[in-house]
């Protein structure tokens, strides 16, 4: 997935705020989603809660630059997903994420269906 | 209401995003319903939506300015409300904005309850 | 100019938060310029400020909805732009907006240069 | 700091949006320094850039809540500074993060100069 940075992703610094790369790999988890024709928050009641990230910030970009967002999956467990998400500019990685989601039903920790992992996994 | 301008709020240019200041409005707004005690959208089905803006843009704030927001209800009537919202910093008004907003329950158009009136007329 | 609606551009209502309307139209304003190989700021000490905005909130989006950013030049003038764009999603119109441009160098209205204007205006 | 949760900060599903509770920890850091009669960000030049956080998301927050954020100084070296941040709805932990930051100064990791040391930790 790529990404155009625009005035509203850049800070007082000239680069793009530290959040927005969070962000970004939000946009990617969607759009596989998205792309498979399937709307993952369309029932209210369940879908993926993030637990916990770990980022590690390791370059800068600035206004008008392209990013491409990359996701691999780590480990599917019975109602988590780990997640290794990384951002490229120009074929150089400026931003990685290690991120813990929870598939949640009803406010309650739930099995993830077998029909959202099989859109996680590609086979 | 006064607000403190973050490096969230700055752009690539130094200064506050423009749609930035829409926003403190809106805080502006939510302000006046939760210092009386009233969630203005604690039922989901019925509440303000923004119709029409209309703003200027005057001046320019920057991180770590404080911003004074202020708010003066132009017109009330059946089931919509004219305000004018007006930021100034340092005494000086820096952006103007009317806005017009429809009191919506349940997706209709609808009368504005009188404890909301009364909220926004203070007497 | 397309744009998909991702989680963080919705609010608690489930809908598009309203600025977001206004961000998504300077996202076309700026691709416009990326798509001449034109960064619109970078030269810093140059480029356009918007002075004046006129929004109608006509209709609503949500998570996944694609919409489609539409420009049309109304008026330029030795140093400011009128624009006026709109937001449709399967074909309606759910946002208009007529903004007002002014050209800033170094801190002071200044011409719009004519390799600007011959960007704005497509011959 | 306390910070109310207004509209613009939730998402479709009725809470805060996960990154936004990075954003508040930011305001924080900004605000220690702001208290100060310090501009964290002044000099363009200089100032402290973020290059590592682990978060951990331990509960929710819905508008109109009252968030408190805490900073603790877990860590400062010559030119690195390891905070925990957290944060705190009715005196439950809803938020956590260690922040690693690093001093820049003309786009190189510098010496924290004295004085700002002295505003991090308060003797």
């Amino acid at each position: 997935m790529k990404i155009r940075v625009y005035y509203e992703d850049t800070d007082a610094g000239g680069i793009v705020y530290h959040t927005n790369y969070i962000k970004y790999c939000e946009r990617a988890r969607s759009e596989i989603f998205f792309s498979k024709g399937v709307n993952p928050f369309e029932d209210d009641n369940s879908g993926f809660v993030v637990r916990k990230i770990e980022c590690d910030f390791l370059g800068t970009s600035k206004l008008g630059d392209i990013l491409t967002i990359h996701t691999k999956t780590e480990e599917i467990k019975r109602s988590s997903l780990t997640l290794t998400q990384w951002i490229t500019k120009d074929n150089k990685t400026i931003f990685s994420m290690k991120i813990l989601l929870a598939y949640m039903k009803n406010a309650k920790v739930a099995r993830i269906p077998e029909d959202i992992k099989n859109i996680i996994i590609p086979s």
